[in-house]
């Protein structure tokens, strides 16, 4: 990660297709959403001309047939991903196509697959002490919760779709102990979520180098 | 627009495709990165559950076979839209399929088409007395230019694609008063641009309801 610190995305795809049965001509429907999880994975990575290598998101997936399958997509690691919907999803396909382990296996440069749990996978983060935040409309200003020290760990941000995560998950959150933080006085899409947050942080980082080079 | 003041972008997309022979298995490539075009559409339009009522794009396509054509989407009148890609593609197509004028004919609902230059688009906003702002990376942060009374008003942002909007449409630009802004420290693409611009504008907007209520 080239000294950086590390920028993690985990999204709960309530409705997203896992089988390899991917209609690229209904990502929405039939694939339960799965436009929105390619439209995170663009969001998550694509800089004009330029990717972000310090960025992880995961999606899991609880659609049919097969629920649940996660995906991780690497920052450092991807390649020849273009930032179109369609394109990402035949990656998508390509990994879901697989068979799935409890141990994240790799599909294509950089994406890797598993049979692993929402749940299992935030704890995995904060066993390897992340500091976990949820975003959550009633949550409190990110501006109030990240600074430049923070900022400079690793952290994960857990995002719902367009269902949410639902009461169970929210109370597992709290009982691990994840901040709810608010980035917006609107309901948002995940992938804008992800936008906002990485522009929130890249704000934050930059004060942060200007004050420490002055 | 129920008395809510207007949120205004205008894309140049320099090769997009200005004709009705979209392939929507090739967005990228051979529509001239119409994939990004729809992007812009989803995250100028689409909240959670919601359409922002507020807001107008405008796309002004130069690629092959018959520049310039324009599009305008009118947040208060889309109907039927969905915020991936393809489905956003399969309105355009219809749009660039009609004959162009020199003044915007309706396609579908709230989806417009016509024979106009990028810089007629901004020349008419001007004319109305509306404030451009063109986003740049080198611009004066946005936090610095707009703030909860001129945030009241109509606004106009310009962007670019990945290739820019080129040296003679910035001179022009300079010379009508358009104000550089910098939304971020990083380059990004034209519709992440429009997620963080609605999203300063939402939480200014929000800051200035409380102020007056409080």
């Amino acid at each position: 990660m080239h000294g950086e610190n590390l920028r993690e995305f985990i999204l709960k795809a309530n409705k997203a297709i896992t089988s390899g049965d991917v209609n690229l001509k209904d990502l929405p429907g039939s694939c339960g959403r799965l436009d929105l999880v390619c439209r995170c994975v663009s969001s998550a990575f694509f800089l004009s001309h330029d990717l972000r290598r310090d960025t992880v998101f995961y999606s899991v997936h609880y659609g049919n047939p097969n629920p649940p399958v996660a995906l991780k997509f690497v920052g450092s690691e991807l390649k020849r991903v273009s930032p179109d919907e369609r394109s990402i999803a035949i990656f998508i396909k390509k990994a879901l196509e697989k068979e799935h382990l409890s141990v994240w296996k790799e599909s294509t440069s950089g994406i890797y697959h598993a049979k692993k749990e929402f749940r299992d996978i935030i704890l995995e983060r904060k066993k390897e002490g992340k500091q976990i935040f949820y975003l959550h409309k009633n949550g409190v200003p990110i501006e109030d919760l990240i600074n430049p020290s923070n900022c400079k760990k690793d952290i994960v941000f857990v995002l719902g779709d367009h269902i949410g995560i639902g009461e169970e998950d929210e109370k597992f959150l709290d009982e691990i102990g994840a901040e709810r933080v608010s980035i917006s006085p609107l309901e948002l899409h995940a992938n804008q979520c992800i936008v906002i947050v990485h522009n929130i942080l890249d704000k934050i980082k930059c004060t942060y180098f200007s004050n420490s080079v002055s």
